[in-house]
Order: C-alpha cells, then sequence, then structure tokens
C-alpha cells in the first residue's frame, strides 16, 4: 500500500466513482443482514400471519431470546407489526407491514443467489 | 410468552410452516449484511476494477483497516478478485467475480427498496 499515492497520480485520481450512492443502502443491508433478520422476514412474507412459536419452528436454530430481540428490531423499524387479538386467550400474531412486504423480491433474489453458488 | 405452549395446542401445532428453507440464503444475507461489505460488491460490480483507493473513495466512511478486512473476506468467499500486474509501478485491481456480479440484482432490489422506504 506503500505505492497507493503514485498509483492515484498515476491515473489522473479525479473524483470519487460513486459520490454518496450508499448511505440507504447500507441502513438496508444492515437491516437485513443482521443474524435471522432477513430469515424472519422471509418466513413472514411467505407464511405470515404466525404466532411466536410458530416464527420459531420457521426459523431454524434462533433461541427465543435472539428472536424476540429480532422481532422487536423489526417492529421498531417499522418492517414487522404484532397484532394482539383479546381472548381468552390471548392470540399474539407477527407479520410484515407493506414497508416489509416490498422486501420480497429483493430476498427472493438473493435467496436464488444463495441456491446457486453457496449450496 | 407464559401462554405460548397454550396456543401452541390450540393451533393443532403440527409441522414448522417452511422446513429448513433458510441455511443458504442465512449465509448469504450474512455475507452481505456485513458493515460495508453489500456496499463494497455495489461498487465493483457498477465500477470495478478498482485500485484500493478508488474503492476507499467510494464507499465514503470506511477505514482503511476495515476496507482491507472486508475485502479480503470477499476475497476468501470467492466474491472479488484480486489482481496484481506487475510493474513498476505494481498495479493492485480488484473487481467482483462472476459469482460476485450476480448479486447484482438482488442488490439493485434492496437498494430501490431502501430509496423508497428510507429515504
Amino acid at each position: 500500500m506503500s505505492t497507493e499515492p503514485q498509483r492515484a497520480a498515476r491515473a489522473g485520481s479525479g473524483p470519487p466513482p460513486v459520490p454518496g450512492c450508499c448511505a440507504f443502502y447500507h441502513e438496508a443491508v444492515e437491516l437485513i443482514g443482521r443474524r435471522w433478520t432477513g430469515a424472519i422476514v422471509a418466513v413472514l412474507i411467505d407464511h405470515g400471519p404466525l404466532r411466536f412459536s410458530e416464527l420459531r419452528q420457521a426459523v431454524p436454530g434462533v433461541s427465543d431470546r435472539l428472536l424476540s430481540e429480532r422481532v422487536r428490531e423489526l417492529e421498531t423499524r417499522g418492517v414487522v407489526a404484532r397484532t394482539v387479538e383479546p381472548g381468552p386467550p390471548i392470540s399474539v400474531h407477527y407479520d410484515v407491514t407493506p414497508m416489509g412486504r416490498e422486501l420480497a423480491p429483493a430476498l427472493r433474489r438473493l435467496g436464488e443467489w444463495a441456491r446457486a453458488w453457496l449450496a
């Protein structure tokens, strides 16, 4: 990396190739990139609304604690909604919001890529 | 959550709605979901090959250390390739591999979602 300035000078340098392209994108990638988050959203898109126990079964390997935490984050971000129907017994369901549902094409493409390249 | 077993029993329980859908998908989401990783791949898809200094300029806010680390991870996963052309001066470029390039549709959709919902 010692010759980096030389190389930059040689290339004529100039402005950065992508001026500020990435702010929202970063946020999106980090939102769905947290462990389990993308899977939770994907499962709810295809199978929601689900009870907590159904969601846990559908996302194998996640602990109750971590699942609650991630679902709460997604609620805070407006991606997942929690609906409480008064009982008895009380029934609590989780589903994607319209904002969450529109992640479907991105998640589908990512799944296709994963199947093609990571299988 | 104390009544979770009750609710599951009430629903007739049954098999998990999504049997093992998520293994590869998880891996993909976590690969591109690490801080900067998705942005690095997106920049290289649109503007690669790039020198390290150009890549750094294109991904604003990232430190040299973290950028090196992420790029090395992506090389290890086969998503990014590093090419050294013997000089003098030596020239080092980074670009996406075919595997990395095929992330383009997923990243594009994610970017569209981000612009629509996080802007």
